[in-house]
């Protein structure tokens, strides 16, 4: 990682770990932005006993919570750094005396100067893997939970954090071929669900909205691996697809019985399982928590491969950027 | 209300007010009942500072949240007193110390052993509105919230409960050409999507998931009003269906701004909008956290419209409680 982004983290860090007592972590972005911090609540539920939720920016903006205060800390990202609710909600919660910290790929956007501590990140194929948004907001989180509970563990995750890249291109190469089958196979589907649960359920939302819906124009949704048998499990049928992510960890359990379900009754399964993955230099002790970063890169080259077949560049908007909203 | 339930109720009440440390409170359920406590959690996060939380219950289960112990207060709900992962999650949180508050219909079940303060409610055509899930829900919520923090304003919510039956009915009454004009143009709808946010997010979801998906097998996905222009608005259409409810309160204009914007590309919009209601005997104070229940009504005879032109009777089920799974 580069020394700059690793200055902004530990100046941020520092700040964090000055604080007498925290009452509370907000993780607050905008829909892809959101799922990419999604793992970072589950990790601080799992592993300390200061709450940490996650909000939409809008919702945190209006529903207000009663407990943001000069306690807490208000972790925001956009990667344009100009999505106006999270700029607004890093503005809220700085005004209420929050320690705001801000993720973004564009130094001096609004949303970097509405935070007190913003942190940079690498984008585009040029750039190394270990300055990429999800690096560093690894690097960020695992240095956090050091800072307000130290342990061997934690500096296992941001040791890790170096050896990501490799561990993501192995399982982009080990599901090179399966993506490119799935990607002709399932090229003409107009509805797709994506089930994950834990660690794992924020590139399930992610795929869902950004990938299919934004990006692809297919209708999709995110269910929860647990809440499928309360509901959504009905509309299962031969014919109607999903993508299931098996992750490892706490809530495997959930996820591996939602495909055994779906996969008696549904032809069209794909199924992305983290427990195949070679994990090499992430250490055993946080694999749960990295999985996602890796089931999100096979999944990043599955929706190339619609793209590709469906002649439908992932670029491709009718609304977002083109007009007022 | 029945004395049984208003007993029951402070009898648990009486139990979180006598605790002396409160860290978090943890809303526990599957599918529909964690729908119905979902703007319970809303309430909390915008009235008081002690965390609140809401899980699906077996990810509750199996991410075991650290913060979890005897200073926690776990309330869980199961209509049948029998779904195994509530439980098992009671069952957890009991074990670890937390006091445990459960709501169901069905006296010395599973549910009703696990927890230390069982609170029944009453079910069917023939009980009153004043004793079902929903009023002794918020009649629990309300002195929770009185007891832990005493003011006039949580009072005024214990005594709307009683009023919330006509108000229930006057929304019914106001919608019901509407629901049924919906019910026949949309019957032949394969994929509709729900929309709200705030208070209101849930009765989304619960429509989505329960009564499309599960009820009558028509894919949905309830859209975050927030999320909704960071994504999944892409796959808006002239023919592509939309439910949305208008709350009242915080989060409107989140609303307000999805609708504002999906009703000029879709030429399918069934609004249900919280303003029009009249709610007369629901003091001004609270009733955005009462909006939620009447469209959650509205919408309930428009699953019932859906149900009669469709042929196809809300209690059908190709697995649920047909098989292991």
């Amino acid at each position: 990682m580069r020394q700059e982004h690793i200055d902004q983290i530990n100046t941020a860090v520092a700040a964090v770990a000055a604080k007498e007592v925290i009452n509370h972590f907000y993780f607050v972005a905008c829909g892809g932005s959101q799922a990419f911090m999604m793992p970072a609540q589950y990790t601080f539920d799992r592993e300390i006993s200061i709450p940490a939720s996650i909000y939409s920016s809008n919702e945190f903006v209006h529903r207000a919570p009663k407990a943001l205060g000069p306690d807490s800390v208000v972790i925001t990202c956009s990667h344009s750094g100009n999505t106006p609710e999270t700029v607004k909600a890093t503005e809220v919660a700085r005004e209420k005396g929050a320690l705001t910290i801000a993720l973004s790929h564009l130094e001096d956007s609004p949303l970097w100067n509405a935070a007190e501590y913003p942190i940079h990140y690498d984008w585009g194929k040029e750039a190394d893997a270990s300055d990429l948004n999800k690096a560093v907001l690894y690097y960020l989180m695992f240095s956090i939970l050091n800072a307000v509970s130290p342990c061997e563990k934690y500096e296992k995750g941001i040791a890790s954090v170096a050896n990501l890249n490799d561990a993501i291109e192995k399982a982009k190469t080990q599901y090179a071929d399966t993506v490119k089958e799935w990607g002709s196979k399932y090229k003409r589907e107009q509805m797709i669900y994506t089930m994950g649960s834990g660690a794992c359920y924020g590139e399930a939302y992610s795929f869902a909205i950004c990938l299919l819906m934004e990006m692809q124009w297919i209708h999709s949704h995110a269910i929860h691996s647990g809440e499928y048998f309360h509901g959504p499990f009905e509309v299962t049928d031969f014919d109607v697809p999903f993508i299931i992510i098996e992750g490892i960890g706490a809530t495997r359990p959930l996820d591996e019985r939602a495909y055994n379900f779906c996969q008696k009754y549904s032809d069209k399964i794909m199924l992305v399982d983290a427990d195949t993955f070679d994990m090499t230099g992430i250490d055993e002790e946080v694999r749960e928590y990295f999985a996602p970063l890796l089931a999100g890169a096979v999944l990043r080259s599955l929706a190339d491969a619609f793209a590709y077949e469906r002649g439908h560049d992932l670029s491709v908007r009718r609304y977002m950027w083109r007009m007022e909203y």
